[in-house]
C-alpha cells in the first residue's frame, strides 16, 4: 500500500459520475465503475459515493477485507492525499444512523436482559432495530414464548446447603460447557456493531459460553473462530446449490465447530412487518452465504431479500446427504410439534431444538415451553434417545433454569446478545455475567447445586398445562378422510 | 344531450324554494318540485341544495344513473351553460366529508388488513366509518371474533418440501376457486367509494376472487355482474314482499350467480351504538332492496332504518319457497348453533355459513371458530353432508388456515375488503395479494401445500376447547319444564 | 300561611348567631334555635345559614313537609317580606354543587345505560356521586358483576317467526309484569334529583314497571307511591326496634305494596371508600327510617352513619316475626349462597333475590349470576319451590336475558335508574324503553318470543362453570373439625 | 458529659481532613480520624462530614448509642460552643431526602394500606422506597401474591346474629393473640423513621397486636421490646457464626419471646432490581446482625451486602442445633412446598410459615395462598400436627380472612407496616385498626362472629385449584432418572 499513488480530493471528486465512478474506502480510492452495476446491493447506493468518501457507510455494512476479496487490487487506484483538508460536503450522513444522539448509560447501570433491550431501541439504527426485534404479524408468538415461561411457578425446596453451585455440563458426549445457554444463531450481527460476530466470540471465548454462528454472519466463520477456544457450533440453512453447503461444512470441519444446526423450519422467512416498514437503501453482505440483503421495492425486509438462497424442497430425505457430508453432531433446529420429535428419533441425528425462530417466521406457532412439555406428554422416549435444545424466549436465569427442569439439555439466547453488541465484547460479556449470576441465584433459592439434579418435579406447569396437546397424531382422523374424498 | 336547453347560474338560482326546486347534477340541471316531498331520504337534504349544485352531495350517495331512472327525463330541464364562473357560494360543504385533510398514505405502504382499516378510519367520512365499523352493543362478540382465533396455536410440521403451494378448491360440485376465501356481502359499498362494489367486483375478476353480493348492494346485480368473470354469490334478505325477492333471484339466475347466501340470522339489525351515534342527513339508497337508509329521528342508525322490509317471521318452513323459486345452491348464512346446524340437514340446503353478521346483530353470541368447533363436538356428520363456510373475524392468512384445518370449505372476509375500498379497485386488489401472500407463507410455514393436506391435528384449539359447548339439548330439560308451567 | 307576619331581609340577618338563629326556606322564615343543637345532621350546617336563605341546600337534601313535620308552627315565625332586594351575600354556593357547569348533554343522545352512568359522573355532585358508585374495597366484585355476564355466549337459534315479542310475566301468583325487570332499592334517590322516588314512581307508572322502594328512601312511601298504578315492592331494612319496622309494614299494607324484599345481606354497611373519601358536611333524612346520613368524622361514609338502626342479630327464627305481621309474599333480598337458598326452602318465603348488594358490601363476594349457576348445580330444586331474583351488575338487555335464561323469574336494576334521574322522570322512561328495546332485539336474535320460551339451553356458560361450586356443604370437614378442636 | 471541653466551630472545622477528622454529632464532637477507615460502611461518607455537623445523616442511619458502643469515650473530645451562630454551609443535604417536598397527607384521610403505600411512595427517601417495595427480577409473585387472592370468592352465608365479633385466638399452647395477623419481620426499619422497629413496638403494645423482630432490625430487640407487653416472635437469620446465633437467641430468652421464626428460604438475598438501581453512599448498620448495608459498586442493593453473614450451608439437620439452643417454638418461615411441609413434620418444630419473603427472592416463586391449598391438597395432616403462618402479599381485611378460613393459625403482614412508619407509632395504630376493622366487617358479612367458625367452606377457591399441584413427588420419576444417568 505505501506504494499507491497519492490521490487529491479534486481528482477523486472528478471521477462521480457513473461512467466513471471513484470512492475512498479508508483512505483508499477504488475505482467501481465496472463493479457497481454488478453490486448486489444495487449500483446506486455505491453512485450515491461517487466521487466522496464512503467509509461510514461503507463500515456500517461490510466487513473491511471484502473490497480486496470482490475487486482486483488493480481497481485500488490509490490512497487519498493525506494533510489537506476534506471538504465539509464530503461527509454524508449515512441513512442508517442512530435514533437518539444522547450517549449510551454506562454499562455497569444496565442490569438485565429487558435493559440491554432498550438501549438497544435507543441506540440502535433505526434498520437494525427494526431486523432484530420485529416477528411474525400480530407478534402473539413473540409474546406467548415469554409469557408462557412467567405461567411456571417453581417448586422451590429449602434448608439445603446450596454455598457451592455447579453449573457445568458435558453435551454431545464429549463437548463441556461452563454454562447451560448459549448465544443462538442470529443473521448479520454487524447491523449491531462493526465487530459483530466476532465481538460476540471474543466475550464466549472469554467466559467459555459456546456460540452458535449463522450462515448469515456478516464475518466468515474462519475470522470469527480466530483465537477463540470456546465451543462452536454452526447454523446451516441448507442452499439450493449443496455445493455451497457442503462448502460451508468444510469450512467448519476446519475451524473445529462442534455440532451443526441444521435449520428446518425456514423455508421462507416470515412477514416480519417492523422489518418491512423501514425503508432503507442500505444493503448488507453475508460473506458465507453469499447473498446480500436490503428491502425490496415491495417492502421485503432485509429478511426476506435474504432468504432466497435456502432450498424450500428440503425435506426428511435430505438428512441421508447432511450425515453423508459431515462427521459432526446434527441438530435439528426449529421442531415445532411431538410428531416431528418422533420422526428425528428415526433418523441419525443426534439432537433437536425447539425454537419457532424468535418468533419470526409463523404467527401463532406455539411458544417453545408449550413444545417441550407436549415432548413429555406424547413422546418422553425422546429424552433418553436425543438432546433437547431450546430457544426463544429466555430472558433470564429463572427462564433457563425452568428450561433445565423439564429436559432441555441446554437453551440458546439470541435478540438479548444482539442487543449486547450495543457495547460490543463487553456488552457481551456482561450479559453473560447477569445471565449466570441470575441463573445461580435462583439455582439457590429452589434449593439445588448442580444440574443433574434438576427435574419436572421443581415446577409447576399446571396453569398451561390444559393447552398442551397429549396425543401426536389427529384428533379427527375420521372427518379429515370424509373432506380429503370430497375436495 | 346535446339539445338540452341552456340555463344560467342565475336562472337556476331563481329556483332555490321547496315550491320550484330545481338542482344541478354532473352539469344537467334537474327540476325536483314535484319529486322532493317523495324523497326516500326527505326532501330536507333537496331543498339544501335548491338553486345549487349538488354533485358532490349526490355523487357521494347516488349511481350516476339513478335520476334518470327515478325521473323521467321531463324532469331534466336543461344544462348548466358553460364558460361560466360558478359563483362561490355555490359550494356547499357536504356534512359528510372526511375526518382528515391530509392525503392518504400510499397504497404500497399499507401491508395488511389493519393497515387498511387504520387508513380508512382516517380517510371515511365519519358516517361511513361508523356504519362499516360498528358493531352490537359492548362490542365483546367483536372482540371474541379475533380473539378466539389468536389463542389458536399452529402445529407446524418441518423437513416438508414446500416448494409449490396450491390454493385452489372446488365448491358445491361444479365452481372452482382460486383462492380459499371470498369477499362476504355488505351493503352500501358507494359509502366507501364512488365505484362501490363495481370495484370489488372488477377486482375480484383480475384476482379470479369470489364475491357475495348483499341485497343492500349499492348498484344492481347487473351492473355489478357486468363485464366480469370472477365467481359471483348473492346474499338474500327475503323480503317482506315474496315478489321483490324473487325478482332478485331472477336476476341472480340472469347474470350466472353461483349460490344464494339467504341471510337467517337477522329479524332486524343489531343495536349497533356508533353507528346511531353520528347523526347525518345522508340518506343512501340501495336499488336492489330498493329501501333508502337514513338515520331516524331516534338514532336508529343507517342498519336500523334499513331493514324494515326483511321478513321477521322467516323461518325454516320458508326453505320450501325459497327452493321452489331458485336452482341454485342454497347457503344458510347465520348459522350460530349446532342444533340449526342439525335442522340445516334435513333440509334441502348445500351449506351453512356459520356467522355472527361481523358482530352487528346480538353482543355476546359466539365468536365463529367456536361455533366451527362446536359442530366437530356435536355433530360432526355436517361436514360429509353440507359445505361449512365461516365468516366474522377473519383478518390475516392464519385466520383463513385455521378456519379450513377446521373443515370450512372457505371463508369470507367483509369488513377489509370495505376499507380497502377507501383506494378503490388498486385498494381491493392490493388485499387480496395481501391475504394471498400470508396464507401461502402460513401454509409453508405449517408444512402443508394443498388445502387436501389441511386438517384439525394441524391446530392446537385446546385454549378454547374448554368453551365448546359439548350438546346440542338442553342440559337442564327438567328444570325447563318445571318453569313453563310455573309461568 | 297567608297570615304570617312579613319579615325583612335585616330582621332575618339580626338573627344569625346559634343563641338566634332563623333561616329561610322558600320565603318562609323559621327559628331554629332550639332545634338546631338536636339536629340530626348537627347544628354546624344550620348556623352556616344562620340569617340567610338556606333553601338551595335545604331543598337539595330534604324533602319539602320535612320542616312542618319535624318542628311545630310555632317555630314558623312569618314569611319573607316580598319585593325587596335580596343582598347578594345571601346565596351562599353549597359545597355540594355540580362538578361540570357544562349542559347537560340532550336526553335523546343518550343510548345505553352506560351513557347515563357517565352524564351521572359528571352532572351529579361529587357526594352523590361518590355515595352512588361507590362499592366495596378494591371493587373487585364490581367488576366480576358484569364480566362474569358477559363470559356468558348466547347460543342464538335462527329462522323463527319472532316478528311479535311478548315481555309479560306473572309473578308471586297474582302480580302481572309488563318487563320483566324492575327498579331495585336504592337509599336517598334525592341526592339525584329533587322529585328522587317520586320521579322514579311516575315514570314506572307511565311504563307500567314495578318499583321496589328503599326503606331509606327520601320520600315516605305514602308520597311515593301516590297517584301511581305500578306494582310497588318494598324494601326492609329491619329496624333494632322491631315497632318501628312493623308501622313501615303497616304502610305497605295501606299503599298496596306486593312484596316485602327484607334485606338479609346487611348487618352493617361495606367499606366503600370512595363513598368515605368525600367530605362533606352535608346531611341527609330519610324519613321512613328515620335516620340522617352524613359523614362521620372518621370518613365513614353515608352509607355507615345511615345502617346504625339495622338490627345486626337478625337471624332466620326473626322471620316467624316477620310472616306474623305481614300477609305480603316475603323475598330474602341478599342470599349468596346455595346452602342459604336451600335454608330459605325450609322456611314461610315466597322467593329469594340473589344480589350482593351491587357490590357495595364484601368485596370478592360472588358475582350475582355465579350464584344462580350454583343453586342449578347444588339444589334446583328451589326453581320449583321459590321465585328467584337477582340484581347487581345488569346494565344491558343481554345481561337481562341471561339471567332469565338461567331461571330468574325477573330482574332488579338498581344505580342506572339512579343515573337516570339526572334527567328525572323523563330520564326513567327513557332508560325503561332502552332496555325494553334492547331486550327485544335480544329475544329476537336469540330466536325467541315469550319469556316461557328461555331456558339454559340457550346460553354458554361454560367459560364460568369452572368457577361454580358443586357442593353445598364443606369440601374439608374433617380439618375443620380439627382446627376447632385445637383453638 | 457536662465536662466536656465546649469547643468551636472554627476548631472543628480545623478536623475536616483524613488526617484528622471530627465530626459533630447531637452537639458532641468526635475525633474519627483512627475509626473511619474501619467504618463498615466506608469512609467516604465520613469525610464528607469532616470538620462539619453529620446529626442528619448520622440519625437517619445510626441509633443514637452506637457511637459511644463503638468507640471508646476518649474520641469524644468535646462539646460543640453553645450560643453561636452554626455557619450555613454546615448544613450538607443529604444524598437521602425526600422525593417530594409537599407535606404529608393527614393520617386520617388513609383509610387503607393501599393509602399508605401511596403516601410512603411519596414521602420516602427514594433509597428507603426502592428497599422496601422492591421485589425479585420481573415482580411476577409480587403481583400472584395480591391477585391469587383477590380470585378467591367467599361463600357468604346471611341471617345470622352477628352483633359481637371475637377475633382472640391462642397459639403455640400458650400464647393469646387479641387479633390473628402480626407485624411480619423486615430490616432495617429506621429507613423509614428514625424510631423505626421501636415505633411498631409501641404501636404494638398500646394495641396488643404480635411483633416478629428481624435479625437486621435497625435497634437492639432489648431497645425495642424496652417498656412493651404485646408477644414479640423474633425472626433468625442463622448466622455463619453459630456463636452469634446463640447470643441473638439468649437475648430473646431474656426479653421473653415467644418464638423463633428461622428464615430457611434466604440463603442470599434475592435480585432486587429496584434496589439495585438506586445508587447511595448511604450505609445503614443493624446492630443485632452486626453487619451494615450499602450498595456495592456492582449495583448489589442493600439486601445483597447485607446478607453476607446468613450461612448458606443451613439445612435440615441445623435444625437440632437450634433446638439445643432455644426451648423457645420455632417455626420455619419460607416454606414454599407440600414436600418440605412434610419434612418439617418429621422435625421438632413447632409450626411453619408459608412466606416467599414477599416476593423478595424468587421470580415466580409460588404464591403464599397457592402454597397454603397445596398443602390442604398434598398433606392436610399437618394442620393437625403444626401451626401454619403465611405472609407475603395480605393487604386487606378479607385476606386475612382467606388464609384463615384455609386453615393459618395466623397471618403476618410485612410492607404495609413499614409504609405506616411515615406517620412514626401513630401511623402504626392507624393501620392496625384500619385492617382489624376491615377484618370485623368481612367477618360480619360472612356471618361468623368467632375464628373458630372459620372453615374451607366458607371460600371458594375454583379459579385457582387448576394451579395446585396434586402431588409431592416428582411426576416424571421416570425421566429424571434417565437424565442424570446421561449427563
Amino acid at each position: 500500500m505505501a506504494d499507491l499513488p497519492s490521490i487529491s480530493v479534486e481528482d477523486v471528486e472528478r471521477h462521480s459520475k457513473p461512467e466513471s465512478c471513484w470512492l475512498v474506502v479508508n483512505t483508499q480510492v477504488w475505482d467501481l465503475t465496472e463493479f457497481a452495476p454488478n453490486h448486489p446491493g444495487g449500483p446506486e447506493v455505491i453512485y450515491r459515493y461517487a466521487g466522496h468518501d464512503a467509509t461510514t457507510e461503507y463500515t456500517a455494512i461490510h466487513v473491511p477485507s471484502l473490497l480486496l476479496d470482490t475487486l482486483t487490487s488493480t481497481k485500488l487506484v490509490g490512497k487519498l492525499e493525506t494533510g489537506i483538508d476534506i471538504p465539509e460536503q464530503w461527509y454524508i450522513t449515512s441513512t442508517n444512523n442512530s435514533k437518539d444522539s444522547r450517549p449510551k448509560p454506562p454499562l455497569e447501570t444496565l442490569i438485565n436482559s429487558h435493559d440491554f433491550e432498550r438501549a438497544a431501541s435507543r441506540d440502535f439504527s433505526p434498520k437494525a432495530w427494526a431486523y432484530y426485534s420485529s416477528a411474525a404479524t400480530d407478534l402473539i408468538t413473540l409474546d406467548a414464548n415469554k409469557s408462557f415461561l412467567d405461567r411456571i411457578w417453581f417448586r422451590p425446596r429449602v434448608l439445603r446447603n446450596v454455598r457451592n453451585v455447579d453449573l457445568r455440563t458435558r453435551i454431545l458426549g464429549s463437548t463441556d460447557l461452563v454454562l447451560p445457554f448459549f448465544v443462538s444463531p442470529a443473521a448479520m450481527a454487524r447491523l449491531a456493531h462493526p465487530e459483530g460476530e466476532r465481538a460476540i466470540a471474543a466475550a464466549c471465548s472469554t467466559k467459555s459460553v459456546a456460540q452458535c454462528v449463522s450462515t448469515n454472519a456478516s464475518f466468515p466463520l474462519k475470522e470469527i473462530a480466530k483465537d477463540t477456544k470456546h465451543p462452536i457450533f454452526f447454523q446451516l440453512y441448507v442452499d439450493n446449490s449443496r455445493d455451497k453447503s457442503e462448502a460451508l461444512l468444510r469450512a467448519c470441519h476446519e475451524v473445529g465447530v462442534k455440532a451443526i444446526f441444521v435449520t428446518v423450519d425456514t423455508p421462507m422467512a416470515g412477514k416480519r412487518e417492523a422489518d418491512e416498514r423501514v425503508r432503507t437503501n442500505q444493503s448488507i453482505s453475508t460473506p458465507m452465504s453469499g447473498v446480500t440483503a436490503k428491502n425490496d421495492g415491495k417492502g421485503g425486509g432485509l429478511a426476506r431479500t435474504m432468504g432466497n438462497f435456502i432450498d424450500m424442497s428440503l425435506n426428511w430425505d435430505d438428512l441421508k446427504w447432511l450425515r453423508s457430508v459431515t462427521h459432526l453432531p446434527i441438530i435439528l433446529k426449529g421442531i415445532q410439534s411431538a410428531a416431528d420429535a418422533q420422526r428425528a428419533m428415526q433418523h441419525d441425528v443426534q439432537g433437536i431444538m425447539i425454537s419457532n425462530h424468535g418468533a419470526r417466521n409463523l404467527d401463532t406457532s406455539p411458544p417453545s415451553i408449550l413444545v417441550l412439555l407436549e415432548l413429555h406428554k406424547c413422546c418422553p422416549k425422546i429424552f433418553d434417545t436425543l438432546e433437547v435444545y431450546l430457544d426463544s424466549g429466555i430472558r433470564r436465569g429463572t427462564d433457563i433454569l425452568k428450561a433445565l427442569c423439564l429436559g432441555a439439555t441446554a437453551v440458546g439466547i439470541g435478540r438479548p446478545f444482539l442487543y449486547s453488541l450495543n457495547y460490543g465484547r463487553e456488552g457481551v460479556e456482561h450479559l453473560i455475567e447477569i445471565l449466570s449470576d441470575e441463573l445461580v441465584t435462583a439455582m439457590r433459592m429452589l434449593g439445588v447445586t448442580e444440574l443433574s439434579q434438576l427435574h419436572p418435579g421443581l415446577v409447576n406447569t399446571l396453569e398451561i398445562d390444559d393447552a398442551v396437546p397429549g396425543t401426536v397424531g389427529h384428533p379427527y382422523a375420521k372427518w379429515r378422510r370424509v373432506l380429503q374424498a370430497k375436495v
